[in-house]
């Protein structure tokens, strides 16, 4: 990892990864950073910490004030916005294929086609055939993507992220991790995240 | 409540209601947003979420990353800071002379002494001798002042004030509500907070 750099620690399952990858890549672009963008698990995190599944489904008070200031985040960066049936979905098979497209040139596309089927059309990321909708969009082979990211090679490697992740002290996603190894935990931090990147400090 | 009016919830207890106390006054001067202090107790809330202390203990990833987080935070606005050797604090008697004082005119200035006491000079906010130095400072006599605060009456309003936080759906510190019952959680939220009270939206 180049100085200028940050990882980008995302889970598609992640409410507030949505708005954080809707508004990375102008802000990184502005401020000479790069970012690399490292898909991961949460699931096998919160169940480490108790949590058999999001917060903001175990506690109704901080879920409801999530809903609510999500929608009003969305409004005021004119992102386009409606809460899920479904919460937290199963991002499994969206992580495993973005894997596949971070390495080759539509990663970082998929990505937000993912987030923007979920968050803002109520689509199922967990359904293959919403994902070979995307992939096709994108003019990418779906078979072909699909065989790829359910290859063992490939499971191995997201299962790995996932153990990066927690040992680098991430609980939650977005975060956003500098190459001298600061964690800044929201989407919230994306900002200070780009100008750590950029000053060291 | 006015229009142009916020309830700023906090525990003397919160890390992050800190920094939110320090910076509130010229934000919401500049906005032209009266905000109102409103002291009341976590500890209760997050009992009945099933936490018997800070999350921030009980997960120590997330604890970590808030203390580093808390510290850069700091730095940049140039607050002094220093992480306390207890956490969190017995919050309770501060709360109780913080509504006696913002009955007078010494609540405000009092709340921030508190929160500089426990989070710059690592002071003991439960020591009754500390709390009577500040008052000292602010040129109330600490006898009459604590004589107030721990009378049946106030103790009453101070249980009310956490009953009334918790109907507003309030689960964590600080959080801040506007006239049209908005609630907007946490120290990033206060410049948003402030806007939507001038606003209305």
């Amino acid at each position: 990892m180049s100085e200028r750099t940050i990882d980008f620690w995302f889970d598609f399952a992640s409410t507030y990864s949505y708005p954080a990858m809707m508004r990375m890549e102008p802000l990184a672009r502005a401020g000479g950073v790069t970012v690399r963008l490292r898909p991961f698990l949460l699931g096998p995190i919160f169940q480490a910490q108790g949590w058999p599944t999001s917060p903001f489904n175990l506690y109704p008070a901080k879920g409801q004030n999530m809903w609510r200031d999500l929608e009003r985040l969305c409004a005021d960066l004119e992102i386009p916005f409606r809460r899920p049936a479904n919460f937290p979905q199963n991002s499994l098979l969206a992580a495993r294929i973005a894997l596949v497209g971070l390495d080759d040139t539509w990663g970082a596309e998929f990505c937000r086609s993912v987030f923007r089927a979920e968050f803002a059309d109520d689509g199922r990321i967990d359904d293959e055939a919403l994902l070979s909708e995307i992939l096709s969009g994108l003019q990418v082979a779906p078979e072909r993507a699909l065989d790829a990211a359910t290859s063992d090679a490939n499971k191995t490697r997201l299962r790995s992220q996932t153990e990066e992740a927690q040992k680098l002290g991430i609980f939650g996603a977005p975060s956003f991790v500098t190459a001298d190894a600061e964690v800044f935990w929201g989407n919230d931090r994306l900002e200070r995240a780009l100008t750590w990147a950029r000053d060291g400090r």
